[in-house]
């Protein structure tokens, strides 16, 4: 396997330490030192934190979205395949005892009003999951398994905001409730 | 009226900068910036920015839980209460131009696994709004105007947990869109 470049390397391993601490709470020392190079090295490859980050939310963004592989089968019905990505980030969220939350989520109001280019990465990254849920719950309407009066493009779109508001709960309350609400939530209120 | 005294002055004068900039990425001397007051009198007043930090969560749920008089008459229906109570939060995040969200969600996502003391007063603020819209819903229940079978304490967390969700997004988006769009699932998926 080739060695990773000191690039990759940077933005591999700070992304555990910005998923936990979040962006202000970590200097380019905590991450040169993830990285294991020297500081020194972190302006040679990124003209400032910033633009790591957004590097970041792009790594983050390709890998939420494949914790579960079933979600991308389609031999599954679509809203199967619906609930077992949310699934699989309440287990990811489990394992992580709530400490992290989602990355998307606590850049999203950590860094909004802070960092540009990083809110438009965050804004970009929930455009391609939504049109990911969206592809999946016309299919469903096709297939008579959703009522086919729903909005698909906006259903999908409320269904990331309230992941979002039930992982943040997670992180406030130290606690699965929020998840196992917003799994509920799904199936009663959202894909009937 | 008789002068505020320096430490609520410090407690009420950071309470926005906070706001719009997170904990972290505020200074002791933001703060006393903010409250025209010379840094070194920050310490006789607070052990730490953490502790003004619980106090400034603590100010900030009174506020919002009062932005609309109108949630607490009682003359009104009590889902026309709740109506009112988030349309009143919605015009405040437009009145800000989406760059605050709300300092409940900003903390939870930035100070939970970072601050105990902060986590637990904002998920005491989470509790106290819950249980004033569960008893809202109970009273809809008796007066027939919300179904009998839905458990009124999952769902007023599971609006709070979806509001949380919708600011968040409105600030990633910089837009009203997905607090229309809560306002349309509170009618529509919540208010049943």
């Amino acid at each position: 396997m080739p060695k990773p470049n000191v690039r990759d390397q940077l933005i591999t391993a700070s992304l555990a330490t910005l998923h936990r601490k979040g962006f202000n709470a970590t200097s380019v020392q905590d991450i040169t030192d993830a990285a294991g190079v020297p500081k020194g090295s972190f302006y040679n490859h990124f003209a400032s934190k910033e633009a790591l980050g957004v590097e970041v939310v792009r790594l983050y963004s390709d890998w939420a979205a494949r914790l579960d592989a079933s979600v991308d089968d389609p031999a599954l019905p679509p809203l199967e395949r619906i609930r077992r990505g949310f699934a699989a980030k309440v287990d990811a969220n489990v394992k992580a005892e709530f400490a992290c939350g989602c990355l998307l989520g606590n850049f999203s109001t950590e860094l909004s009003a802070q960092s540009e280019p990083i809110r438009q990465e965050v804004s970009a990254s929930y455009a391609d999951w939504a049109a990911g849920l969206q592809t999946l719950l016309v299919q469903a309407q096709r297939e008579g398994a959703l009522a086919a009066d729903e909005n698909a493009a906006e259903l999908a779109q409320a269904m990331v905001d309230a992941w979002q508001g039930a992982v943040l709960r997670s992180k406030a309350e130290q606690s699965r409730a929020p998840l196992d609400r917003f799994m509920k939530t799904l199936d009663k209120r959202f894909l009937q």
